[in-house]
């Protein structure tokens, strides 16, 4: 059991290590740039879907909108670590505004959890609700990337 | 509402191009990277409690173990996206089996979750919790990379 947990532990440490080695970004940059792509893929789909572009599926929209659910369960804060701002490092575009303002940078978040929650609902109900419910989504990343994301 | 919806399944696509073309992986080989990652510093946390390393907090271990539940509910079909195994490019240690044998693939993710839900019904229960609920959560992870994570 030691041995395991002591594993673990050694392979998270060696993870950020490699990371800051191999590409200049600490762990926890790469963990949320990581995230975002996850979201970006699945609200991409469901855009997708959302416009006609690809068919409407029910199973795959639900999949999407829970994948969306389950990122809006990860804590920020390991992720959003201090000193990883971009007046700090390079190859980030997370103000330092973020710290200074960490519970309206979470009240944010949790306003990303609620769309997900609402898209959840909706996604296996018809094509048609996914437009509003993007939207909503669209509202909450727009509302967090226009007070924390810095210009490319 | 069309506008975002096409303005976030654009910032999809840009996100997918920019990694390619930075660093030569594609979106969704960063981005299951990163959920990794994201599994490494919550398992890590809950780790270092197990083990003393740090003081017990049973707040941000409920934390860490509700991120954990979060990931295992992304759906691992778009970032296990057909092309990226490490037989068609580099930097990635994904074996080819998981494209041959998705259901056992699958169904270890689910062996992950069913960990992390175990995790999240005992992390703020106290230190002690903590260890078998590792266990089985290193469990998890070593049946998944024994068959389908390359040797580094």
């Amino acid at each position: 059991m030691k041995t395991t947990i002591a594993a673990l532990a050694a392979l998270a440490t060696l993870g950020s290590a490699a990371a800051a080695t191999a590409q200049d970004l600490p762990g926890p940059v790469k963990a949320r740039q990581g995230q975002f792509r996850i979201m970006a893929i699945n609200l991409g789909m469901l855009g997708d879907m959302a416009q006609g572009k690809t068919a409407y599926d029910a199973d795959a929209a639900q999949k999407a909108a829970d994948s969306l659910v389950g990122v809006s369960m990860i804590d920020e804060a390991p992720l959003f670590a201090e000193g990883t701002s971009e007046m700090d490092i390079d190859g980030t575009r997370a103000k330092a505004e973020i710290w200074d303002s960490w519970d309206d940078f979470a009240s944010k978040w949790s306003g990303f959890g609620e769309a997900a929650a609402n898209m959840q609902q909706v996604a296996a109900t018809g094509q048609e609700a996914l437009g509003p419910a993007m939207g909503q989504l669209g509202g909450a990343c727009k509302a967090c990337h226009d007070t924390y994301r810095a210009p490319e």
